[in-house]
C-alpha cells in the first residue's frame, strides 16, 4: 500500500510554464494559425508533461498486460481461456498484431504476466516476459469478488513497478492488454465508476452475436447486483469486478504520471484501466493520450469521463496495444512540429495580413 | 493530348484475384475477425492495387505541386501571393510542416513548380525542385478563364509525367499542394463537378473571418456565373476555374493509377484534384487512399462523390501533403498486418468456437 499511496501523492499536473512556451512557438510556425490542429494540441500536452519545449518521445515502449478472468466460466466470450497463453506466446514470437504495428511505430513491446491462468515460467526464465503474476486468473465475479482488496492493491503496485523498471529506457509509454473475458470486466468497471446501466457499456467483445450479447449483459447485471461495488471507492470496484491486467494498466498509468512520462492509452480495456487511475489520482489524466476510438461502446463513456478525445478512429477492436502503437506515430509527428518546423521570422516568410 | 488520352485509356481497376487472396489471409490472422478494421480494408485495397498479397510501400514520395492563382487579386486570401514562393523555399530548406511530417513517415518530398508567380529558376537549376511551370500563375477567374484549354491539358500531362519520372523510386505516392488562393479554385471546381451551391463548399482557407468568408462566397458565385463551366466536361471546368497545381495533382493521380501505384490523397485541394482525375478516369478512384478529413468543408462533398472515407480526422487545414504524410504510417501498418502477422494455423492459436 505504501508504493501506491506514495505514487498517488507524488502525481502533479502538467508544467504550465512549458505549455505556455510551447504555445508561443506553435503560434509562430510557418503556417496559418493552428493549421495542424490536433497534433498541435498534442504538442502542447507533451511540452507540459515533459516540462520541455523539446520533449523527446524517441524511445517508445508498449506494455502488454496479460491476465485471465474467472468470469469466462459463465460463458461471456467466444474464445477459450487458453487463448490468453497462446497469444502471449504469439507476442513473444513477434507474430501478433501488436508486434507488427509496434515495429512499424518503432516501439518496443514488453509483455507482463499479471495473472495468466497458465504456466509461463519458461518464458519468464528466458527473459521473454516480465513476471508480476498475482494469481492464475481472477475468481468468477458472477459468483463473488474477482480478487481480494489486498490483491487489487498488489496488482496496482505491480503496474507502478513496471513503469519504474522501464522508465530509464522509455520516453513514451503505451498500454496494451490481453485477457480472454476482459471486455466483461471492463464493462463492469466502467458501468460502476460512471454509474451507467451495464447494457450501455457492453459490446460484442471478440464477436458475440445478438443472443450471446444479451446473455453477457444479463450475467454482468446479476454480477453487479451480487457484488454491489462502491463507485466512490475505486479499489473496491477493482477488487469486486476487475482484472489483474486492468489493475496493471491502471498502475502503469499512475507510475508513468508520477515519473512525468506521457502514456498512450489503447482501446476499451486500457481506457477502463486509465479510468481507475484517474479516480485514484485525478492529475494522472494530464499524462494520458487517448489513442483511438474502439468498436467497444463502453469506451465512449470512459473517454467522456476522462475528458479525452481519441486521436484515431480505425474501427479496431483488438486491444494488445495496437491502437496505441498506431497513435505513437502521431505523437512523434506532434513533437516534430514543435521542435523541427521554423517560425515565420526564422524562415522569413510573410505572415498573414 | 496524346499522353493524357493514352494514360486514361490504360487505367484499369484493382486486381480482384489479389484482393481475394489477401482477404483469405486476413480472415485467418490471429485475432477476432477483422479486428483491425479499417487497416484491413486498406490492406485489401493495397493488394488489389499492387496485384500482390505482399505489396511494398517502403519507398514513399510526397509530391507537392505549387502554383499561383490570379483570383487572389480579388481579395480571397489573408496571405499575399508571394507566400507561395516563400513556402517553396521553406520546403526546399526542410523547415515546413510537410518536411517534418514526411520525415516522421519516412517519405521523400518532391516539390514541383506547376505555375508559381515568381522566379524559381535558381532552385530548378540546383535540382531542388522539378520544373513544370505552365505560366506565372493562372489568370483571375473572377474576370475570365483561369487558363486556356490547351494549358489545362498540358498541366494534367505534366502531372502524369511526374508520376512517370518518380515511379522507379516510388512504391507509394502522396499528394500535396501549395498555392495562395487555391481553396477558392478548389471550391469552384467541387461546386461545379458536384453541382452544389458554392456556399456549401467554401471554407475559411487560411483563416478568413465571417465578413471575409461572405466576400469569398460572393466573388466565387459571380465567377461561376461568368465562366459557366460545363460539369460534364472536366477539362472545361479545370480551364475555367482551376489551378495549375490542382491540374498537376489530378495528373499525378492519373499517372499513379496507370502505373498501378497507390496514391494517398491529402486534404481539400488534393481531393479536388482527385475528383477531377476520377471524372476523367473513373477507375483511377481505385488507386486513391483518402488521408484525412480537412477542416475545409468543401472536401466533404468531394470525398462523398469519390466514395472515400478518410483515415484520419486531425483538424488539419494546411495542405502541403501534411495529412498524406501522417496517413502513410497507416498505409505501412496495413501492409504489415497483411504480410507480417501469423495466421491461426501458423501460430497454433485456438480460433473462435
Amino acid at each position: 500500500m505504501d508504493l501506491l499511496k506514495k505514487t498517488i501523492d507524488s502525481i502533479e499536473g502538467q508544467n504550465e510554464t512549458s505549455r505556455t512556451q510551447a504555445n508561443e512557438r506553435l503560434d509562430q510556425l510557418i503556417m496559418p494559425h493552428w493549421a495542424l490542429g490536433r497534433l498541435m494540441d498534442l504538442a502542447l500536452d507533451l511540452a507540459g508533461i515533459c516540462s520541455s519545449v523539446s520533449p523527446s518521445v524517441a524511445r517508445k515502449t508498449i506494455v502488454v498486460m496479460a491476465g485471465d478472468h474467472g468470469i469466462t466460466d459463465s460463458g461471456v466470450s467466444l474464445f477459450p481461456q487458453e487463448v490468453t497463453v497462446e497469444m502471449v506466446r504469439g507476442f513473444v514470437n513477434g507474430v501478433a498484431g501488436i508486434n507488427v504495428l509496434a515495429k512499424q511505430a518503432g516501439a518496443d513491446v514488453k509483455v507482463v504476466d499479471m495473472g495468466v491462468a497458465g504456466d509461463l515460467s519458461a518464458l519468464v526464465a528466458a527473459g521473454n516476459i516480465l513476471d508480476r503474476k498475482i494469481a492464475r486468473g481472477t475468481a468468477n465475479f458472477a459468483i463473488g469478488s474477482a480478487m481480494s482488496r489486498e490483491r487489487a492493491v498488489r496488482a496496482l503496485e505491480a503496474g507502478i513497478s513496471i513503469a519504474q523498471e522501464l522508465t530509464d529506457s522509455t520516453d513514451l509509454f503505451g498500454t496494451g492488454d490481453m485477457g480472454i473475458g476482459n471486455t466483461s470486466s471492463s464493462s463492469a468497471l466502467v458501468a460502476t465508476l460512471c454509474q451507467l446501466p451495464i447494457a450501455e457499456v457492453v459490446g460484442r467483445g471478440t464477436g458475440l452475436d445478438d443472443a450471446q450479447l444479451e446473455q453477457k449483459i444479463r450475467i454482468l447485471e446479476q454480477a453487479l447486483v451480487l457484488n454491489n461495488p462502491d463507485p466512490a471507492d475505486p479499489i473496491d470496484v477493482l477488487s469486486k469486478v476487475g482484472g489483474f491486467e486492468i489493475a496493471g494498466i491502471a498502475g502503469l498509468v499512475l507510475g508513468a504520471a508520477a515519473l512525468k512520462k506521457p502514456i498512450v492509452i489503447d482501446g476499451f480495456i486500457s481506457t477502463a484501466g486509465a479510468l481507475l487511475a484517474g479516480r485514484l489520482a485525478p492529475d494522472s489524466k494530464e499524462y494520458m493520450i487517448a489513442a483511438h476510438r474502439s468498436v467497444e461502446k463502453g469506451q465512449v463513456a470512459a473517454l467522456a469521463d476522462l475528458g479525452k478525445e481519441p486521436l484515431l478512429d480505425l474501427q479496431f477492436r483488438l486491444g494488445e496495444g495496437t491502437g496505441a502503437a498506431v497513435a505513437m506515430n502521431l505523437v512523434e509527428g506532434a513533437v516534430a512540429i514543435l521542435t523541427e518546423m521554423a517560425t515565420f521570422s526564422e524562415a522569413a516568410v510573410s505572415a498573414a495580413k
